[in-house]
C-alpha cells in the first residue's frame, strides 16, 4: 500500500475544532434570525436523481455537476460497441449526483410534498453542495449554502421581511454592509430602451460582469449584442448613479415597467423599520442567475475586498419544471466562506467562541487519579468544560499539554492534598496557583474561576 | 422533459422542520456532552480520495462505496479494448468517493496533520456517511454518525470517560438504557480454549450473531469451525451469564490474558461516579468491527425493540495504515437514527422542540399591514417568533392558516384598532380574542403571551 497517497482530496477542507466552531457561530447568528422570521429548517438529501439535477444550470453548470457512479455492475447499462462518449457514456454508468445548489432540490421537494404544504411556505436550508469547479484560492468543490426562500405569495412585504433579515444578521455579525437591490423588470426596461429586449439574458450578463471588466468593456459588449453606441453610453452614465437619482433618470428615460414602482416600495418600507439606510437602489446590479424575474439583492462589505456576502431574488415560477406550477417566490443566500473571511479580517469572531476546555485535571499518582477523576466530573456537573488527563506521566508534560491546549487552569492532587483534603489550583494565564479546600471547591467550584 | 421523475433519490431521505429539530435536540444532547469533556469538533469533507476508503472495510464493505465519476473526458483513462470490468474500470474513470464512516477519514487527517497535533487528541465528528447498501425499513443510504474519539493514550480512564459520557446522553434524554461491556482480550481467551486462537475473528463473527440466529446456531457454526461439541457448549452457558457470575465462569474456565481484569477495573471505577450501575459485563458481546483491540462497549434501550443504540471499543492502531505508528485510540459512536425512533416510541420529545411561530400577524387591508408588520418586527425583537402574513386575503384564509400551522396566537388589526392604537389578540388554543393597547404591548409582548 502506499501510504503517502493518504491525503485529502482536491478542492476539500479539513475544518478543525477552531474553525468548526467559528462556521458554527456565523451559521447560529443567521439560523436564528431565519428562525425568529418563522422560516423552518428542510433538510434534503446530499444525492438526488441525476435528471432531478441535470438541464437546471445550463450546459456550464450541468459540466459542474458531480456524478455518482452506479453500484455493481455498471458497465451492464452500456451496449456493446457503443461508441465512446464521456456525456452519453455518464448517462448510462451513472444515475444520481451530489446536488449542485439547495434551490433545485428544494423546488423537487415542493412538487413531491404538494398536498402537505400549506401556502406560503417559508423554509431555510444550510447544508453542503459540492461543484466539480477547478479549485483556487477561496473556492473549494464543497461548501455550505444558507438559504431562506418563501414560496405561495406575491406580496412584496417578502422582499422587505428578507431586506431586513439581512440586516439582522449583518447587524448581529457587527459586520457593516450594503444591501445593493434593483429588478430585473428595470433591467427589461433598459434592453427594451436600448432595442434589444429580444436579448435579454444576454444584454444582463454582460451588464453583470462591469465589477471585474470595467464599463468601457460592457460598453462595447453591448454593442456588440446591437444596442446603438449613443444609448450604450447613456445607460452607462445611469448604471453609475445610485438611490433617488438613479431612479429619476430611468424615469427619464422612459421606464414603463412597475420594477422601478417596486423598488422604492421595498425602500420605503425598509426605511421605516431600519433607521440605518443599507439599503440602495443600484442599477448597475444584474445576478447571474436566469430564473430571476422581480427584485435582486446582493449584499457588500464595506471597507472590505470580499465582495458580495449573499444575495438572491424574486422567481416567477421555480417549481414549474417538475410540474407544479404558478408557485412564486423569493429568497436570499448567505456566503458562508466569504462572511468567515470578512469577519476574521475585521477581527470581529467574539472571544467567547472556546475551543480548549476551561480546566484540565492532571494525574500525579494512581493513588490522586480518582479523587481528580472525581474533580473533574463534579466541574462537568457545573457545565465547566473540563478535561481528564489520562495518564500519570511527568507533571511537566501535563502542563505542557495545557498550555499548548490553551487550557486555563490546572488541577494538581498529590499526596499533601489528599491527606490535608484540598486541591491546588493552577492559573496558567496569571501563573498563580491556590491550594483550596475540596470541599469548598466541590460545592461550588465557579466561585473559583474566571470564565468567559 | 418527464415531469414525473423528479423524485427523491433511492434510500435518500427529506427531513421536515418537524424532523430536523427533533433530530437536533439529540444531536445538541450528545454534542453537549462530548464539548462538557473537552471534545473538540471535527469536520472532514464527504469526499476522500478513492485510495483512503478502498481496502479498510473488507470486500463487502467496499462493494457498498459510493464512488465519483470524474469530471470531464473520463473515458480518457480508459485503454481501449480494455476487456469489461466493472471493477477495473471504476478504478480508471473514479478517483474519489462518499466516505463510508467517520473513523477512517479521522486516521487519515491525524495522519495529515501528525505535526500539529497534541496528545492525547480527543475529537468528536457528527456528520453523515453514505453506503450503498439495499435500501429497507429504518436502513438508509446516507445517514449522520455521531462519534467520540481519543487517541494517544492506553489509559483505561478513557473507557470510564466514555462510558460515563453514554450515560450522561441517555440520562439527558430520559431514555433508560444498559451499556454492555467485554473485551476482544476476553473473546480471544474463549478462542484459546476453544482450541481456536488461529481464527479468532471468524470465532468473534458468529458469536456477534447469537441475537439474531440464536444459540444453537452459534454452537452449530463454532463446532464446524473446529471448536468441540462439548466446549462450544460449555462456553454458549457462560455467554448466557452476566456481570460478575459471568466474570467467576470464565476464570474457572482458565481465562489467562489481562481481559477480564480490564473490564472489571472500568466497571469498578465508573460505578464509583455513576450510582446506577447501567454498566455490566457481557460475555456474548463480540461487535463486528475486526480493528477493536480491547474493551468494546454496546448501548441498548431497556423496555425496547430498537437493538444498539450505539457501540464503540478500543483500537491499538488506528492510523498505522496512513503510516502513522503506535498511536492507539478509544472511541464510541450513538446510532442517530434509531435514539430517535426509541425517543419517539417513548414519546420523550420535549414540548418544547417547536416547529410553528408563536404569533401570526395578519392583514385586513394595505393601511394596516404596516402597523401589523411593526407589531412582528417588535415581537422579533422579543425573542417571539413571529410570521407576517404577506397577502391581504380574507381573514378566514389567514386563520386558517394560523391554525394549520399549529401558531398560536394571531394579531389582528382593523380600522377600529388603528383608530383606538389598539391590536386584538387572538388567542387559537383557547378560542379568545383580547383587545390590548398598542403601546402597553408593543412595550412588553412577553407579558401578554403564554409561551413555552
Amino acid at each position: 500500500m502506499d501510504m503517502a497517497k493518504a491525503s485529502i482530496a482536491k478542492g476539500m477542507r479539513d475544518f478543525t475544532s477552531f474553525e468548526v466552531l467559528r462556521r458554527e457561530y456565523i451559521i447560529s447568528v443567521i439560523r436564528n434570525v431565519f428562525e425568529s422570521f418563522g422560516y423552518g429548517p428542510l433538510e434534503t438529501p446530499s444525492m438526488e436523481n441525476l435528471e432531478t439535477l441535470t438541464g437546471k444550470y445550463g450546459d456550464e453548470g450541468d459540466k459542474l455537476i458531480f456524478r455518482v457512479l452506479k453500484s455493481g455492475d455498471f458497465l451492464k447499462s452500456v451496449p456493446e460497441n457503443l461508441e465512446r462518449n464521456a456525456s452519453t457514456w455518464s448517462s448510462l454508468i451513472s444515475d444520481k449526483a451530489l446536488r449542485y445548489d439547495l434551490t433545485v432540490p428544494f423546488a423537487r421537494f415542493l412538487a413531491n410534498n404538494r398536498n402537505d404544504i400549506k401556502l406560503p411556505f417559508k423554509r431555510f436550508q444550510i447544508q453542503p453542495v459540492w461543484r466539480a469547479d477547478r479549485p483556487q484560492k477561496g473556492r473549494f468543490r464543497e461548501f455550505y449554502q444558507c438559504d431562506a426562500d418563501v414560496v405561495g405569495s406575491n406580496s412584496l412585504w417578502q422582499e422587505v421581511e428578507l431586506m431586513q433579515m439581512y440586516a439582522r444578521v449583518f447587524d448581529a455579525l457587527l459586520l457593516p454592509v450594503k444591501i445593493r437591490i434593483s429588478s430585473r423588470r428595470i433591467l427589461a426596461d433598459m434592453a427594451e430602451f436600448c432595442g434589444v429586449g429580444d436579448r435579454f439574458m444576454a444584454f444582463c450578463i454582460i451588464l453583470d460582469k462591469v465589477d471585474k471588466v470595467g464599463v468601457e468593456e460592457v460598453v462595447r459588449q453591448w454593442v456588440e449584442l446591437g444596442v446603438p453606441t449613443e444609448k450604450a453610453q447613456q445607460l452607462i452614465d445611469i448604471i453609475a448613479l445610485r438611490g433617488e437619482p438613479a431612479v429619476e433618470a430611468l424615469k427619464a428615460l422612459g421606464a414603463t415597467g412597475n420594477g422601478l414602482e417596486e423598488v422604492s416600495w421595498v425602500i420605503e418600507k425598509f426605511s421605516k423599520f431600519n433607521s440605518d439606510s443599507v439599503l440602495e437602489f443600484d442599477p448597475s446590479l444584474a445576478r447571474g442567475l436566469d430564473y430571476y424575474t422581480g427584485c435582486i439583492f446582493e449584499v457588500e462589505a464595506l471597507n472590505s475586498s470580499f465582495g458580495s456576502l449573499g444575495g438572491g431574488g424574486r422567481y416567477a415560477d421555480l417549481t414549474g419544471i417538475f410540474g407544479l406550477k404558478d408557485v412564486p417566490g423569493v429568497g436570499i443566500s448567505f456566503g458562508l466562506d466569504r462572511i468567515f473571511l470578512a469577519l476574521e479580517e475585521a477581527d470581529l469572531f467574539p472571544d467567547s467562541i472556546q475551543d480548549a476546555p476551561d480546566v484540565l485535571g492532571v494525574q500525579l499518582s494512581e493513588d490522586s487519579a480518582e479523587t481528580v477523576f472525581r474533580v473533574v466530573s463534579q466541574l462537568r456537573e457545573n457545565c465547566v468544560i473540563a478535561e481528564f488527563y489520562p495518564d500519570a506521566v511527568k507533571l511537566k508534560k501535563q502542563l505542557d499539554y495545557a498550555h499548548q491546549r490553551g487550557i486555563r487552569y490546572v488541577v494538581i492532587i498529590g499526596e499533601n492534598e489528599l491527606a490535608n483534603n484540598t486541591l491546588q489550583l493552577k492559573d496558567m494565564k496569571e501563573g498563580e496557583q491556590f491550594e483550596i479546600d475540596m470541599e469548598d471547591f466541590m460545592e461550588n467550584p465557579i466561585n473559583y474561576l474566571d470564565l468567559n
